[in-house]
């Protein structure tokens, strides 16, 4: 074994941070022996040097981090700061004065994923960030690696653990988003500006992430349709328990059908109770990927946390390690087929739509016509009267062509009722302008949710 | 990208090796993409040159397997042939002559892995086997490298299809062992001869190799404790859901608590609903790896069928040509700790007994007296009348010391009664004392069942 120490500069010493030191100190035995050489903490940048730290070494703390990128002996820089600037800047300089970089900053490489990965290949160093998505869950990984000879299909996943919690509290208990986000923060499963999570932006970069890497292409968060959880309503969660369904916020990366173009996009989905990733309970997060010849694969673990978001962060530097000391570098960037990431229009899905109508005669046939015309095919229709309470309730499954009403009087006269519509597979496009027609039909009083069904 | 192509044999032709072909035949262009030069077939060894091969091209075939890794111009062999010889000669020949080896042969791999890497080692060329466990699913390189900076604790998993679609059966439709088998045989799930899957050999090799790998140390199928299915009865099963379990067949490597050993076993154990290996239906594989800072991740997908395998191959294929093309090599065996295998007298864990005894008063507190000898507490006590039929019974909970009995009385006068006892946690050559001296005593008229109790 090689005795001269690889250098490793750390930028960011906080939740993960933090870890990363406790591991390199308490583990540095271990961490040599699969290395093939010791490692050496060279410098920890901060903003605070003069917090208190338990475990990390004072000596080696410093504010200046593009002093410490700079100084030309570091092998590879680990950068747990998070967000675009000033590190993105650091990243480049560490490049340039030929470090490889292991990072978890999901923002970061939503944005810039591609200029960051020529930037690496130019000066012939790693970029790694296998932290950067569900946390400790080994996936880029996996799907850069394992699954290189095979062809992704779709990841469908659970990738943001404090919308995870939020709508497991409101599934069990039947609570409702306000007071679920109360929970989820007083627990610390929430930030105090709980945004990024709830409103999926987190999720969205991580999709980018996802669908680059598993569909060979470039894919940036502004390319990814996005929605958060803020409108889930405590009717809507009961609503899918009705259809034997619970509601998950999914990021979803498909190829279409015809192979020529991608999709990523993050919304609330209703998914069967009988799907795997409908019992990932807590802050856990899971990811599903169909691949041609692997079938249907799913990666589970903590999404997030200090030890966990550093486990995997340890991988990618002892990878980084032995590359250096191989002096070789690990696969780049693979975005050869260019394949386009169309808009959500694109993307075919079911719409779980609930609408207050009129309660009289004809209202049913009117619904359905206008399905009809944007040539949405119906698959249930469940109508619920306002005045009768849960038990009066009817049901239909269709068959027939596209939303061809079913037999029989639905209409009640006077009052209101409700009308539950789940559809056929359909472009989104489709869906949303047949949920604008209906919006405007006089029988309509108002669409309670709407809500895409997923995992079928 | 290079243009001369990489070339690779292939050995073996069968329900892998000829997915393997269709995949590098027909996904040429992108399997060039991601490698950085053309991959090309250069010849594949089969037994009968002239059986009829859907798309394999027949002027490849070749009956002389030794002849066609002696070429010297080969960069990979892949080797899917399977078992001992001619195989381990085969591969070490081509390491020999500057060959890297892609294998899907946990036989192998399970009974001389280190000298096969040695061989790889001495010869700079690569050994990849991703393919050896679980099928598809990224499990190896997982362990090997997202975790290398990670300490793994336990591993826990089904690793094999046949096996669990049986027991799957068995739960799912109170079918009998034998009657589970023959339906697995007819859907192709089990070979004619089952004796590897339904023995525990086949999940002992996996056990084997990923002991070793989780661990860093050296691990063969011969220190692995290995108990097949054959044994477990419907009742076991009926008994199991009693209990809100359900009975697997496990693979399970663990670190001792001191850290000083490992150990590595195969056996069917009862665990929990609740568990998520406990709703791994057919012949599904899945693999739970808990590591000190990533917590608890698992791993699921198809384990076998020739697909799956080949995508699993291909990863590797695809690894080994990088490596090839940069005129490098991965990470070779890790096997520093030097851990030594304990027996499995050493495991602690926990017994699900069930007893026949005589029906009359003090035949628990005859029972649980041996239990106190051994020094192994009982968890639940539960009593079955054999006269009484299902409805009448009693269970009680313990936590007082080590076997003492429940207060009030059990026995009956004559007849046969059956007894339930779970025992807390002890070590595996406890309970089996306590096994044997139970068999001793007149009034237990036979051990019906003992099952071991994981997953909590
Ligand atoms: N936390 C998780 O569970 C998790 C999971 C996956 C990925 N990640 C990613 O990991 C990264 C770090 O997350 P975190 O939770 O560890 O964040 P954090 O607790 O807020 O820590 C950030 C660290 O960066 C330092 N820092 C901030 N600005 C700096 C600057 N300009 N120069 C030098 N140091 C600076 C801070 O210094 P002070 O200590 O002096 O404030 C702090 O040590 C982010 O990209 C995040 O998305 C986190
Ligand atoms: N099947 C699975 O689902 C699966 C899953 C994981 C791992 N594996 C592993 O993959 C390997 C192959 O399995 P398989 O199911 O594909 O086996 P298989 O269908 O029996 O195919 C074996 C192939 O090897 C050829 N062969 C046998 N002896 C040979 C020799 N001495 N020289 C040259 N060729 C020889 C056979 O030739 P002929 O075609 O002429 O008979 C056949 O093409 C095994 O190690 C197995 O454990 C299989």
């Amino acid at each position: 074994m090689r005795t001269r120490p690889l250098k490793v500069a750390l930028l960011g010493c906080g939740v993960v941070g933090s870890e990363v030191t406790r591991i390199i100190t308490t583990q540095s035995a271990d961490l040599a022996a699969r290395i093939g050489a010791p490692i050496e903490l060279a410098g920890i940048a901060v903003r605070r040097p003069n917090r208190v730290r338990d475990g990390v070494p004072a000596e080696l703390l410093t504010t200046d981090a593009t002093a410490l990128v700079k100084r030309g002996d570091i092998d590879v820089v680990v950068e747990v700061i998070g967000g675009i600037e000033p590190v993105r800047t650091l990243i480049t300089t560490a490049f340039e004065h030929g470090a490889s970089v292991v990072s978890a900053n999901k923002a970061l490489l939503a944005a810039d994923g591609a200029s960051l990965h020529a930037k690496a290949a130019e000066h012939g160093v790693d970029l790694y960030y296998e932290a950067a998505v569900a946390g400790a869950i080994p996936l880029i990984r996996p799907l850069r690696e394992s699954l290189a000879g095979d062809k992704v299909n779709r990841v469908l996943g659970i990738v943001n653990g404090t919308t995870n919690f939020i709508l497991d509290k409101m599934d069990s208990t039947g609570a409702g988003y306000s007071e679920a986000l109360d929970e989820a923060t007083a627990l610390g499963y929430a930030e105090a500006d709980p945004t990024a999570d709830v409103e999926g932006f987190d999720a969205a970069a991580k999709a980018a992430i996802l669908a680059g890497i598993a569909f060979h292409t470039r894919v940036t968060i502004d390319d990814v349709h996005r929605e958060g959880l803020t409108e889930v309503t405590a009717a809507d969660i009961a609503s899918a328990k009705k259809m034997g369904c619970t509601v998950k916020l999914l990021a979803i990366c498909e190829r279409a059908r015809d192979g020529r173009s991608v999709t990523a996009r993050v919304h609330p989905a209703m998914i069967p109770l009988s799907h795997p990733l409908a019992s990932v309970r807590g802050a856990y997060n899971a990811v599903f990927v169909e691949a041609e010849a692997a079938g249907q694969l799913m990666f589970y673990g903590p999404g997030a946390g200090g030890a966990p978001t550093a486990s995997a962060v340890l991988g990618d530097l002892v990878a980084a390690c032995r590359n250096k000391l191989a002096a070789t570098t690990g696969a780049g960037e693979s975005a050869y087929t260019q394949l386009p990431v169309s808009p959500m229009g694109d993307v075919v899905t079911r719409y779980h739509i609930s609408l207050d109508v009129a309660d009289k005669p004809g209202v049913l046939a009117q619904v359905a016509t206008v399905f009809a015309e944007h040539d949405v095919s119906i698959d249930t229709v469940r109508q619920q009267g306002r005045n009768q309470g849960g038990g009066d309730e009817a049901a239909t499954e269709q068959d027939g062509g596209p939303g061809a009403p079913p037999s029989g009087s639905w209409g009640r006269e006077g009052g209101e009722a409700s009308l539950v519509v789940v559809t056929h597979r359909a472009p989104d496009a489709a869906l949303s302008a047949t949920v604008s027609s209906l919006r405007k039909l006089d029988t309509v009083r108002g669409v309670a949710s709407i809500m895409r069904v997923e995992g079928e």
